[in-house]
């Protein structure tokens, strides 16, 4: 028997329109689909794709804890992807859903990793954050010679500082709790003027501030752009 | 009258499937196109988004010179913005059509920054190349506190080095004739063996090389990805 392929497909950052023709596709021909939750929460990835998963499809949700140890959610990968390699080892393709691109910050790395030595591996392409969130606020990326830098912003401050400084263009994901820290080192940096704080680009309560209009908190699906290009791009 | 909108429309790397739903219906809907065509060759972004276009529509090539001056390129995008504002003018949309993301090193842009002072604008955004390059190779761009780089080839090579050692990933755009320095620079680094090329992705001829391996030259439809976290990802 021919085992199934381990297929990663990226749904884009929220707007169920983002998924690609390709996407869409694969999702509707999917007859097992595995996707992330976090820490119980209803699966992203599963919501924006939900217009394309056909009836009787299988599906696994894989629950990640959100905890500061590792471990946890090591093995809740673990456990993931062995539901998965049962259904490969049978024969049956299973498609797993990812927010935004696989490949950029995406969870299906994880999966990847655990099971790419022993299945076949596609990975459709999405359309990322970065993207959404320059698109909304009409903010050019790069152009000729502009060096573009994404950076966690889970990061040390040190490594901010200087990925910041270095760079025409920069977008730091994963805000959340270290908005504040982030938003004091991009201020001591001279730069508050040039940033733009994206909040769920695409998705209900959509929002693009600049960073000096920021409230305080920003939620774990929003991203800074920084650009200091000034560039008239004529 | 209402005026029409500047809608830039990204149509992803290459393959017709990797257009976004939404990109899809603006296509179809648009009544005037505008597209990029480099030197009088044929415009990728209109090759990509043929099957979406309709019989009758009016379409716009703005014919960009491949000079090492900038003005005869400006004068062009001088040209067709003003082609396009009598669409809009008139109170027709223009579709602008893209290759990738638009605000990703993309000719929109120009547009976009001729025209947002006396038109609304909006962007849909795209895959990346970058993004289409890593799924085809399978190589994850960043995870957890990964810190990613893009850079254009045609920066000097000081600014290569310091970006090329400064990240986990680093993908270098716009190879072409400076594929041979680029490739030096990164050897000089010691990261030959982290590094991938990936030409045409999603294209015909499409081909993912290790970076030891490649020939002597890369066309501008390639990337390299540099990758040396060593992250098992697990
Ligand atoms: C684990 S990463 C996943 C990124 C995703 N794979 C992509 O391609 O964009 C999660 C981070 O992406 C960013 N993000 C994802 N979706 C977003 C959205 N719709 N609006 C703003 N930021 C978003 C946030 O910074 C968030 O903390
Ligand atoms: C002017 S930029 C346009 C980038 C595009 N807007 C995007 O989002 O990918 C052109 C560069 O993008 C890269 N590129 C575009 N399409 C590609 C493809 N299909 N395969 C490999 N590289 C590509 C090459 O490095 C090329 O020199």
């Amino acid at each position: 028997m021919v085992a199934g392929r381990l297929i990663g497909v990226g749904v884009g950052p929220g707007a169920p329109d983002l998924l690609t023709l390709r996407a869409a596709r694969a999702i509707e021909a999917a007859r097992v689909l595995a996707y992330p939750t976090l820490a119980g929460a209803p699966s992203m990835a599963r919501g924006i794709a939900a217009a394309h998963v056909g009836a009787g499809v299988e599906e696994i949700a894989i629950d990640v804890p959100m905890t500061p140890a590792r471990e946890p959610a090591q093995r809740a990968y673990d456990e993931g992807a062995e539901r998965i390699a049962g259904h490969l080892s049978a024969g049956r393709d299973v498609v797993c859903l990812c927010e935004g691109d696989p490949m950029f910050y995406g969870s299906f790395m994880y999966l990847q990793a655990r099971l790419a030595d022993r299945f076949a591996v596609e990975v459709v392409p999405g359309v990322t954050s970065v993207s959404a969130a320059a698109a909304l606020a009409r903010l050019p990326l790069g152009a000729r010679e502009g060096r573009i830098a994404v950076l966690p912003g889970t990061l040390p401050d040190e490594a901010l500082r200087a990925g910041i400084a270095a760079h025409e263009t920069v977008a730091v994901m994963k805000l959340g709790r270290h908005f504040g820290r982030v938003r004091a080192l991009v201020d001591s940096l001279g730069l508050t003027d040039r940033a733009t704080l994206v909040v769920r680009a695409t998705l209900d309560g959509e929002a693009v501030v600049p960073l000096s209009e920021a409230p305080e908190e920003a939620p774990y699906f929003s991203l800074l752009l920084i650009a200091k290009d000034t560039d008239p791009w004529l």
